[in-house]
């Protein structure tokens, strides 16, 4: 791994998704890998971590996570603005050359075949607790997190230092379109 | 209800919730009635629009979505920062003057009887779809919209418009402690 990935204790890996990013979402199965963005992924719980995210039937990276039972949220930056698009409006049921077009790299993290985004900011290990009825009606999977990882130069001893990096690791909040926004200032609230 | 806040077509309420926004969650039920914030809160569908909300057992607010089956969200902003965090750490089981104490000010939209949060830059009125089992086991609650509405001077046209409107109305985005960012810049990618 890229020597600024550095571990994210699990207790805190609900930090990387909190403030509502669109991630990268990857997964593999039978020698074939994919990633797509998702705007509906969420926190779900802090110990052990667990998150939602929404799946259409529609993707081809869906299949993948149901056969594998596992996928990895990553959180994108601006640098990767135009493949968070690029990765969410084009499936590799139509373009099987998908990842490759849009110079999407892959990595592995030791002890997990899941396969994990280049150049992202932060990154989520997830093994699917099963629940049919969410996954059927709602498209909705949970996953629990069993490892969790940020490039330590915009997540540092368990915060984001978004305002203490440069501008290409904002993250990015997806509207619609090409519309996204980045994320901005620090704001703090009287905690007394 | 005040002149700025416009209904917002349904079809476009996701929006509202895209970019991944802490809300404020309200509820009443028997004449009590109760706002929280959450940061685990997140779109699930287009139409009708769904969403789903983490609410905690010891909440406050959770016996009164259960009980009258209806809750809100709404999108809070830089104005509103210091409530954001107040109704976020203080339970009115704890504190039974909660909404009096952070200056809170309810409002309803006509034809329904869930609470509003006065200030915020969006609502959502949402109506339980009970599931037992996610409500139980992951505090996970889901909601189908009937209702939105936001304010004309940071919504306009089915689009968020932060980077013309002034910088208390930003959303809010939070991490841990005190600690938030602010919505950021607009950024594009190339949809060609």
């Amino acid at each position: 791994m890229d020597q600024h990935i550095k571990p994210v204790a699990l207790e805190k890996a609900y930090r990387l998704l909190n403030h509502g990013p669109t991630v990268l979402v990857s997964a593999s199965h039978g020698g074939v890998e994919n990633v797509m963005s998702a705007a509906w992924s969420c926190a779900l719980d802090f110990a052990p971590p667990k998150v939602t995210v929404v799946l259409d039937k529609a993707t081809a990276t869906r299949p993948l996570v149901e056969k594998s039972g596992w996928f990895a949220l990553q959180v994108p930056n601006m640098a990767q603005l135009q493949l968070t698009y690029d990765v969410g409006h084009t499936s590799a049921n139509d373009a099987p050359d998908k990842l490759a077009r849009f110079g999407v790299g892959l990595f592995r993290a030791d002890g997990y075949d899941v396969p994990l985004v280049k150049g992202s900011s932060a990154w989520l290990i997830c093994k699917v607790l099963p629940e049919p009825r969410n996954e059927q009606v709602y498209d909705l999977f949970i996953g629990e997190v069993v490892a969790a990882y940020a490039d330590e130069r915009v997540f540092q001893n368990g915060h984001w230092a978004f305002e203490n990096a440069g501008p290409e690791w904002r993250s990015l909040h997806y509207i619609a379109g090409g519309n996204f926004y980045a994320i901005g200032d620090a704001v703090v609230a009287n905690t007394n």
